[in-house]
């Protein structure tokens, strides 16, 4: 008797600038197997070879366990035309440029491909299976050294006409505030980012001798949100007024934001999150005091779930979404 | 015979805190009747008799004329929910509590009803009529008193979770900036509104003794974001420079919100709107050099088309978006 009720699976890759990952993931959000590579750094037909055995390797996993798969979803680092599933570059691997992915891909492995960039990715995995699975209109933001982000409105990601929507980073709360990397003035980015918050807390403790900083850098810890998340913890004032100050940043930043796309969730990861009771409080906050009030009312901001897996599982995701169409 | 092509119309009735204006739209957005009567103050009861009683003649019309009407739109300046077509309230007409207006009008004249706000009317009207008509994703925005918006991506009115998207005028610039009608400081609309205009015109003149604004003001014109802009045509200095730090002022705004949405289109319509080079010129020039460069690229900024009728057609309009759902 044929199995008329194969288990749905798809792949996910996540491209990043260090490594490649795998995963086999079901339809529910597991991790059924994983694989992982060092990003090749010699030339483009070498990384796709690497990529298309890893790929295979998953194939007969799942083949091995019954499993149906619907097709390769692929998080790419860079700027890409969605539809097309083509990538017009990758800012930190070289060699990449207009690239016609899903293509190559496709023809390899006769399968669906779907190729969307990493933030979305990871908005989508929030929207699938984490801490947007209820959302009607999601917000995701991961918090690193940049801003990334992706928006999921009904299940389906926000693209913008060029694909190059949901750049949250770059919401300017103060256009005569510092530099962005971006080169513009005052991006929430320059306030919220890591390297912007180290460099300000270094200044701030040039005027202020009594932290219980100085005596952790003194003993060789090193200067992050982290190590002053637990100055705070510890009660340190100046270490508890920089988180006060991040979370207003970002709490003024997202007035914007909801003020113009009423969302219901708002979902926030990455490191600077870790810090999540020192964060959240200045920055609920501050959306009460500034936002519309329904606007405000309407919206919950919760912390992401899905960890270090988000970006692979949120690759999956682009093939069972793009099958639900 | 019966006639099997009956050309299809929608009554559009644009609610105002003056007057309420009703027309007779066709599907291809030409106005081929129109009424209007002074917005009732007594009671809402009244109200909803006057408006029907407007609405039956409208329909009366259609009959002569033997055209089919698909429905009634109405563009109401509150908050509402559109799903339901339920007023929240208006701020500015008395007595609009909670009124299931959608119900009522559907029960008393045995047609199809849809309320929106007027703001998301004049989108539509825009995208499906006028300088939207290609857009695949647009932002419009009217500068008058306030910021007024709304946003239709594929064909429809993005609405938000509950209904209170595209504030486009509670986009924060500069969290140390005016104090804003919404309470908030440093939103758009503090610095583009017309009061804020002439406020920012006047404080400047006091200190400019040679503007030819002193002359005309002294002739018993009065100073308005028009004025000044015959001053800036004129050559005036201090006019010029008025214009260009307004343009730039929205040209930041509108940075953030294509940095997160990438529209292909934004249509600027209203008062302020009327001095269209004096606007445009500083404001895509700021674009230009603070928005991310596809998603600056992407981007058309146009002029609004459809005048002061956008609200009214935009009304009817909702009738026939509905339709094609």
């Amino acid at each position: 008797m044929a199995k008329t009720a194969k288990k749905t699976t798809a792949i996910g890759v996540d491209i990043g600038g260090g490594s490649v990952k795998l995963g086999l993931v079901s339809s529910d959000g597991k991790l059924l197997a994983r694989s992982s590579f060092l990003t090749p750094r010699k030339t483009k037909h070498h990384f796709l070879d690497v990529l298309c055995a890893h790929i295979r390797d998953l194939q007969a996993t799942a083949r091995q366990r019954g499993l149906a798969i619907s097709g390769v979803g692929v998080g790419a680092p860079g700027a890409i035309d969605v539809e097309r599933g083509f990538v017009y570059f990758f800012p930190n691997i070289d060699g990449w440029e207009n690239t016609p992915l899903k293509q190559i891909l496709q023809t390899h492995l006769r399968l669906p491909v779907f190729v969307d960039n990493d933030a979305n990715a990871m908005a989508l995995a929030e929207s699938y299976f984490g801490a947007g699975k209820k959302a009607k209109s999601m917000i995701a933001l991961t918090l690193g050294t940049g801003i990334g982000g992706g928006m999921v409105f009904e299940g389906k990601l926000f693209h913008g006409s060029h694909f190059s929507a949901a750049e949250m980073g770059h919401l300017i709360i103060n256009e005569n505030g510092p530099l962005c990397a971006c080169g513009t003035r005052g991006c929430v980015e320059a306030y919220v980012g890591t390297s912007y918050f180290v460099r300000e807390i270094e200044k701030r403790l040039k005027k202020n001798k009594k932290s219980i900083l100085h005596k952790w850098l003194k003993q060789g810890k090193k200067l992050s949100p982290q190590l002053v998340g637990e100055a705070a913890r510890a009660g340190d004032a100046l270490s508890g007024q920089m988180w006060r100050d991040v979370g207003q940043k970002l709490g003024t930043a997202l007035t914007g934001l909801i003020n113009i796309l009423n969302p219901d969730t708002i979902v926030i990861g990455g490191g600077i999150a870790e810090n999540w009771p020192l964060l959240y409080k200045p920055l609920v906050r501050t959306l009460n005091k500034k936002a519309f009030p329904i606007a405000a009312r309407s919206v919950k901001v919760v912390r992401a779930k899905m960890g270090q897996e988000a970006g692979l599982i949120g690759a999956a995701a682009l093939a069972f979404t793009a099958k639900n169409k």
